[in-house]
Formats: structure tokens, sequence, C-alpha cells
């Protein structure tokens, strides 16, 4: 069966369909405002009141974590200041309380939601009893429940929870109910957590930005009309607006790390089968081609560390999750002189001038440090000519079954297809592929991820680039997925950690030496053949940089950022 | 593309063709005779006197073990009493050198050959200066290269031997010869194995038997009209008739556990990704949905424990294969009372009587330990309506490509289909499925995956089970997989092991109550609706059981199974 056939039977866009789907959302909005005025209705209206538009806020750069002025400094300093740790060690000690913190981090979330709309669903009653439960607990028994006793946790809304709507941003599925709950949501309960916020994604989880027909687009923390990435781009925007202390995104194509980077905070995303997945609603079910992972955005790296250690030593997901490897969080293993090869261009898209001026700080600051030697890959790394191949094959993995799976969840609805959307729904080809033709695919992936083993990592012991070839993009112009979906095709994992480097008007000007390939022209160019790249669009975008290690060696990659943030003094954010 | 069309694209069954490559198989096949005559012309011609004909022992039930008297008492001893540990401790007090072990097992596989036609390659003269190596080393080092220095290992064929034909029994790949070499082979050198043989498997290394255009029938030495089982019958036979002291077989459907089973040894189908299958040549390359698995055949359990920690810990396949788990072969952890579901019967194809009395025998003894408690499993298994949906979805997932690999790989050589591959290409209706219907197929076993977690194994630590519906079968009647194919498409590990019980075939004449579903019948009956069953065919027919463990707990399954052995008075092969 072709494309069009497909199609044929899974239509999508149905201007009549999708009408009758407007009570729905439209009741599936209002309880997020009700929500947020029913907390405190007094804060509520003090922050409608000073928070811009949804028109300014869409058309200028402005930054939205000003507005947690509207907190009280007590507030200010919970969400602002304490680490896990700080938080757990504050309860013990009777400093703080649960509901305290949950307090102060709801607020942050409302401020968070009416700056950036990253929110699909809030929870608040929810987290208030729970914060109840864990101060009694505490009282009681004189010991936290365990170690995120209180923490305040946000949840990408694809994943489930039980009894509550689950829609991954489909339309059609705003009646769906879940009876069970996502594994990690069982998990992180277990150690203590306390779940507020459920937050968006985008139209078919596919997008790197945060666009769906239920609850809108979302908008970066630190230039709203800028994207927060994608598809975890209502955890970033969360996350840097200190609404909770840990997000949990998903990636198979850059979706935790674009979003970490777009927003100058913190994702890891981990070797696959480490953390679970089970228990979501996605495109993804029984493909495995390019196998999507779960992973955290924090405003540390640190607190990335604890979160990892605490899920797989103490989480044990391989007693719920069949899919999990029952592989314990380690310590690390660095070499006394740790060899980083450098990607400064993926050899396929040339990245913007900030990426790459961060790049060439970043690396000339830590090449200072005796322990780091620096090696450029580029000389070494694969052609444009492979290049060209190894990403369309990338994008012929995402599309193979001719999009039918998506068809068959946005039809129902009718729900109309966003731009990044369609552009998704061309990767590659977007044509129906044979079993046979995804077979040679895969073998092609095997044999490359066979390549990085041999011929890269034999040579170096990490390998740094660009996490995107830009700083965060204007909405719908996320277009290139290639520097994070290349390491989802090979199971690599890879932290994004910031490095006080953001785009600047004047120094960022200068258009680069372009190269000539199909994806170059893509991002490069306008379809009229104009340059694309207009420094204003950029302001207030962050540079954050990705750190790939050997397969399930993911504890080391967190362990050289670790290095690399002492050394470029790059604080919590 | 639909079943027709890809038969039509690549098309098997060419006399013509299949006759110009006829000078090749015959040189093939000259090179292992002229390998057995060159090492000894004297033992050869004895061999060939005494061992019965091809036609007699086709046609016999006869016990080609017997066979090994034509060694000396001491080639008897080496090959017969001595296990790994044996064998390297006599290396290091200079009772036996590694040249003499090499001697001693290359004449018991010299017997095997004559007897069960179980090689494909021999590599006499490799392994000979191998073994002088290893003396060499030891005399001059004071050391063993390896915990396997000395000890012989034969290898499935289809693992890649560098600069050696390797064909995977597909005639048209007699021309083939690797640049790489098995990782396996890799790790096993370096631990100091000497490899004197290469065994067969069946054409398109899809059979629970081992029968293939360039090399033929193998046979089972415990009654050569019988099968070995297979595919990896070459290894089930050759460390039967102790023609090596481990057999490196694979395992997608049973490859391991029936020729284990069949020949009344100890086989043992781990975790995947625990055990390297890099570099070799099979059809499943980019093959997903069930996964094959590389795992030793040995004549003690201890043997294949030794096998699984020092490949795992020392040899550590992982810097070799980035699909392998860096997982350590662990301490096994077994509860204090130990609970065992057991499974008389699948629900699907009901034993024939020597498989039952086998468990039922196995069951009781067991039972008077107070450590163990068993628990049927069948009143709370899948029911036999749901048993021919997951075997349907189990064989529909094999044959998914519509056997294009297969029919591709076959093509050029014209070679005819043998029996058993016709049947395997009917698997499950043997159509070629959509990329969508394989997801929704992949998504249908990883629900079944939870359920065995969640329903099964929160009830019970281990379950027990046949290995296969019959003992050993007559050549190319190896119809049902389900017995091990079930775990494969839900990926527990499993070891097969002996029970002292054969068939009787006056205590297994009688015919139980049959289920009326198309695989039983298939099993049970001829097409024109007689009883297939025959107890005279099964003389010599071994019963093995499979154990079943938890996913990533084969060392559990290894440890249970030792305490097995000991209970039931199971000794070394």
């Amino acid at each position: 069966m072709g494309f069009n056939e497909a199609k044929s039977a899974f239509v999508p866009e149905d201007a009549t369909k999708f009408e009758s789907f407007e009570p729905a959302i439209q009741a599936y909005n209002q309880d997020v405002v009700n929500q947020m005025e029913k907390f405190d209705p007094e804060f509520y209206a003090k922050c409608v009141a000073e928070i811009p538009t949804a028109e300014i806020l869409d058309s200028q750069p402005i930054n939205a974590i000003s507005f947690l002025s509207l907190l009280s400094p007590q507030e200010q300093t919970i969400v602002a200041e304490f680490t896990i740790e700080d938080l757990t060690q504050k309860q013990l000690s009777g400093e703080l309380t649960a509901v305290a913190i949950a307090k102060a981090f709801i607020k942050a979330s409302i401020v968070a939601q009416l700056t950036t709309n990253c929110v699909m669903q809030f929870m608040i009653p929810e987290a208030l009893q729970r914060a109840q439960e864990l101060d009694d607990y505490l009282q009681a028994n004189h010991k936290l429940v365990g170690p995120f006793h209180g923490v305040v946790v946000s949840l990408k809304e694809h994943m489930n929870v039980k009894d509550k709507i689950t829609c991954a941003s489909y339309v059609a599925y705003l009646t769906n109910i879940p009876t069970n709950e996502a594994v990690s949501i069982t998990i992180l309960y277990k150690m203590g957590a306390v779940f507020h916020a459920r937050t968006a994604q985008p139209q078919g989880i596919m997008h790197l930005d945060t666009w769906n027909n239920i609850s809108g687009r979302t908008r970066n923390p630190r230039s709203t009309r800028l994207s927060p990435g994608g598809s975890s781009g209502g955890e970033s925007a969360m996350v840097a607006m200190r609404g909770s202390v840990i997000g949990v995104g998903s990636d198979i194509g850059g979706s935790i790390r674009a979003p970490a980077a777009f927003t100058d905070i913190f994702g890891i995303r981990p070797t696959t089968r480490r953390i679970s997945l089970m228990n979501g609603l996605s495109s993804g079910k029984g493909q495995e081609s390019i196998v999507a992972v779960q992973g955290p955005l924090a405003r540390s790296i640190d607190e990335l560390d604890t979160y990892m250690r605490v899920y797989i030593n103490e989480g044990k997901p391989w007693l719920y999750d069949p899919l999990c490897v029952p592989l314990q969080w380690r310590e690390p293993k660095l070499p006394k002189k740790i060899r980083i090869g450098v990607l400064y261009d993926d050899n396929l898209v040339t990245p913007f001038p900030a990426i790459t001026r961060g790049m060439k700080s970043t690396v000339a600051k830590l090449s200072e440090t005796a322990e780091f030697e620096f090696v450029n890959l580029n000389p070494k790394w694969f052609s444009e000519k492979e290049m060209v191949d190894i990403y369309t094959t990338n994008l012929r993995l995402y599309t193979c079954d001719g999009n039918k799976v998506q068809l068959e969840m946005w039809g129902p609805s009718g729900e109309p297809l966003l731009p990044l959307t369609k552009h998704y729904m061309k990767f590659g080809g977007g044509k129906e592929l044979s079993i046979y033709d995804n077979k040679m695919l895969n073998a092609q992936r095997d044999a490359l991820k066979v390549e990085m083993l041999q011929k890269y990592f034999s040579d170096v012991d990490f390998i740094l680039s660009p996490t995107y070839n830009g700083p965060a993009e204007m909405p719908a112009e996320s277009l290139y997925w290639g520097y994070t979906s290349f390491w989802n095709l090979l199971d690599y994992p890879n932290v994004v950690f910031p490095v006080n480097v953001a785009h600047d008007v004047k120094k960022d000007a200068q258009i680069p030496e372009l190269k000539q390939n199909m994806y170059e022209k893509m991002v490069w160019y306008k379809e009229n053949g104009d340059i694309r790249y207009d420094p204003e669009s950029y302001i207030g975008g962050p540079v954050a940089l990705q750190l790939t290690g050997n397969r399930f060696c993911d504890e080391d990659v967190v362990a050289l950022t670790k290095k690399f943030v002492t050394t470029l003094g790059i604080e919590r954010r």
C-alpha cells in the first residue's frame, strides 16, 4: 500500500469533524485556567494583570523568567536556589515543608503557564494533597519517603496518568483515560516526588518545536517569541521557568536535547533501555528502527546525575518493564587524560554563527585545562555525501510506515496538520517502505553503530558537538534534526549543557561559507533562494552543546559534563 | 509487494543454475574428506572400515557414540572425562599438552563426522598449529593464555572465519570469504580456545533439523536415523559425540535448545544482547521483531556456566559489538524456597507420551526436595485460543518480509528448497506484511512480554516445560517450534538439560487426548487424517526439559539447573 492509499485510509484534516471536538478542547483548556484561579485567586489576578498579552509575548523577545518576581521572596528562593538535596534536607531539618515547597513551585508554574503556555493539564489539588501526606509521613516517622521526598516533578503529558485524560496532543485522544500509569511515575512516586503539572508536546510528538491543536504553541522563557524546542518543549519551558525541579521528557530525534538547548538548561538522552518508557501514548508502539527514550531535564548537571542514579539504582525499572536492562548506574570511569573529539560541523548542515562561536570559545576555554585533550573530528568524520545518505536513512526510518500510525491517530478528529507536521510527514520522502527495505536500512544503521565504536570511539573518549544548527528557532522553523537524531539512530548517550554563550546580533551576523546539499539549502535558504538566516530572529537564543559518550556509558558523559561545568563556571540555572 | 511478486523477483529452484554450483559443492565437501585422511591416514582408514555405511546409519537406530572406541584409551579419557577445568589444570601441571588434547578431539570429531555428518568445514592444520603455539607459550611463560587454554571449541559454520569460505549453507555463498571474523571467535581465541571444525546448519538456518544442499543431512548420535535437531544440529551432534568441549550455536526459534534436547546434552539460549552475534552470515540482518542469539552447547551445566562467565566477564563483548549490553555475569540469586511453574502442555500442542512421562517423573523426583515448590501453570496459562493467536503472530514475524531476504540468498544458486524450508516459508501464511502490520504484531509481542512479567513471574520464580513436543524427530519432521519459539518472541532466557529419561516404545505407545487446533493437527495427524505418531520412530530419542527464568536472569536459570542436575543425579554426558 502506497502513501496515497494510506492517506485515503486514514484521512486527517476534516474541518467538520474537527469542529465537533471544539467543546472537548475548550473544556480541557478551561480546566487549566480554573485550577490556576482556584489555587490562589489573588495571585492569579496579579499575574494576569502583570504578564503581557499573548500577542505581545508572541511578537517580542521577552525574558519570561523576570516575572518570577510575582512570587514572594521566600517562594523565589525555594524555586530558584534549592537543589533536590537542599529541598530534602530542609524538610528533614524542619526548615521547609512539602506543602510550602509545592505551593512555591505551583506558583512558579502558574507564571510559567501564563508566560510560556507550557501546561496541558494541571494536577494542583493532587499535588497539594500529596505534599500534605508527605509532611504527615515525615512528622510521624521522622524520615523521608525517599530521595525525592517533596521534590516537584513535571511530566510530559504523553505519560499515562491513571484516570486522567492522556492525549499526547492528539485531539482524538481527548477521550483517552488510561487505567494504568507510566512506570516512571510509579517509580518517582515511590521515591517521594510530587506531580503538579503535565506539559505540552507538539502534534504527533514529532516537531523540534511545541505546537499542537489543543493547547496551542509553547513559548521560550528566554525570549517568548522563540520556540522552546520540542517535542519536550513544555518541559523545557517549565524547568527553565523554575516551575519544577525535574522535568521528565522523551527523545526520539532530539526531543529532550533541542528543548534543553533552546532554553539553556541541562538534559540527558540516556542510552535506550535504562529508563522505562512503558505505559504512555505515542505513535511509536512496535517501532524498533529508532527507539525513543525517556530522560530528565534539569537546571544543573548534578540533579540529572541524582535523578539517573536514584531512578535506576533504587527505582529498578526492570522490575516493572521487561524492556529495561538491569544495569546499575555505576561510578563513572574517566581516563586521566580525557580525549574529546570535536565536531564543529556535522559536514552536512553548517551551524549558525552563534553556535560556531560558542563551540570555539568553549573548546578554547576547556583546552586551558591539562586534563582535556581536544581533537578536531571533522576531517575524519563522514563525508558530506555519506552524511546526506545517513541522514536520509535516518529520516526514512521515522516515516517508514508511510505515516500510517500517525494518520490513524490524527484521523478520527479531523484535526488540521500543522506546518512542522507536514514537514515531518515528508521526511525521507514520506513513502511507505517494504519490510525488506526497512531491514536493509536497519542493517545500514547497525553497520554505522559498529563504525562509530571502531573508528571513532577507538580514537576518542567523547564527542563534543552542537545540539542544533542554531540557537532557539522561531516557531515552526526547526527544520533540521541531524545534530541530535544522528545519535538516536546510533543510540549513543548524550548530555546537553549550557556554556554561557548567547546569540549576539552583531557578532553573529556574518554568513559562513555554505555547502550545496539539499539539507543545507533547506536550513539556510528560503524557497526563493534568499538567505533565510536573520540574526535579529535569534535575540535571547542561547548556545548549549552536546556531549556524547560510548553506549551505556551515560555515567561517564554526566561525569565529564560536571568537569566542563566546573571549568567553565556554569551556575545552576 | 505481495508474496508472489517477491517470489518472482528472487526465484529459487533452478536446476540448471544449481548444476553449475556442483563443482564448488564437491570441492567444498572433498576438503572435509581430505583433511580427515591427511590428519592420520591409518586412523581414517580404520574408521571408514568400522563405521557403517550412510545407508545403514540413515535407516537404523544406531548409537554412534559407541564408535568412540576407535580412539585409544587415553584419547577416550581426554574427550570423555575431562571438563574445561580439568583440561586447563592438566596442561598447567604438565600432565597433558594442548597438542595431545587437540589430537584426541580431532579424532573424536572424525568419528563424529563419519557417523553423523556434522561437519561442514574442518580446520585441522590450523588447530594443530594453534595447539603447538599454546604449548610453546605455556612452556615459555609458565602460565595459560586464558581460561580456555587448549579447550577445543566447534563453531556453527555461519560464524565468519576470516579468509575461509562462510556460506551458512546457502549454496550461492560458497564464494563468500569474509575479511573479518565473528566477535565470539575473537573473544574465545583470546581466552585460549582451539578451533578445529565448523559445523552444519540447515538450509536458510530455519529448520529444527539439520539438512542442507551442500553437506546433506546430519544424524543424531543417540540414534543415527533420527534428526540431531536444528538449526545448530551440527553442534549438538559434535558435542554429544565428544568431538568438542563446547559447541557455539545460535537460536532464533529453538535452534540451540531443540538440538541440545534431541541429543541429550545441555544448551543455553541467553537473553539477547549478552553474547555477540556480530560478523556472521544469515538472513537476519536488520530484523528486529524476533532477535537471534548465540549460545553454547555442552555436556554439563557447569561448563555452560563457565563459558558464560568467562565470555562475558573476561571477554567483554561490548568492547567489540555495540549491540551488547555491558552487564556482568553475576553471582546467582535464588530464593530460599524456589517456586517453579510447571507447564506440562503449552495448551496448543500436546506433547508426545515420553515427554509427558519425563515431565511428570522429573517433577515428582524434584518435589522430594523441600527447597523446590512446584505449581501447575496450565490452568493459569494462555488459553488454547490465545495460544493459536500468539503462535500465529510468532510465525508471521519470522516470515514478515514475505521471505524476500531468504529468496534473495537462495536465488543466485537456484538450489532446490528442502521440505522443511517449504514448511518454514509458509509460516503464518508466509505473506509479506506492511510495516504497519509488523509494528502492530511487535506491539502485541511487547504486551505479552509485560504480561509474562506481571502475571507469571510475579507468581513463580521459574517455568519448567518441555523443550519440544517430542523426543528427537525423524529427519524433516520437526514441524512445531512453539515450545521454544515462544521464548524467543518474549526474550526470556532458557536452559535445556537432560533428565535421564528416554523414549520407550512400550511405555509411550498410548495416544493422549488431543485438541482440535490447526497446530495440534499438523503435529499429530497425517494429511489423510491418520495419526502420525508412531512410537517405533523415536527409539533412542531422549527427553530433555527447558527451564526458563526472568529476563537477564540467565545466571539464576543456570544456578537452578545445577541444583536440578544434582538432585536428579544427571552425570556429565
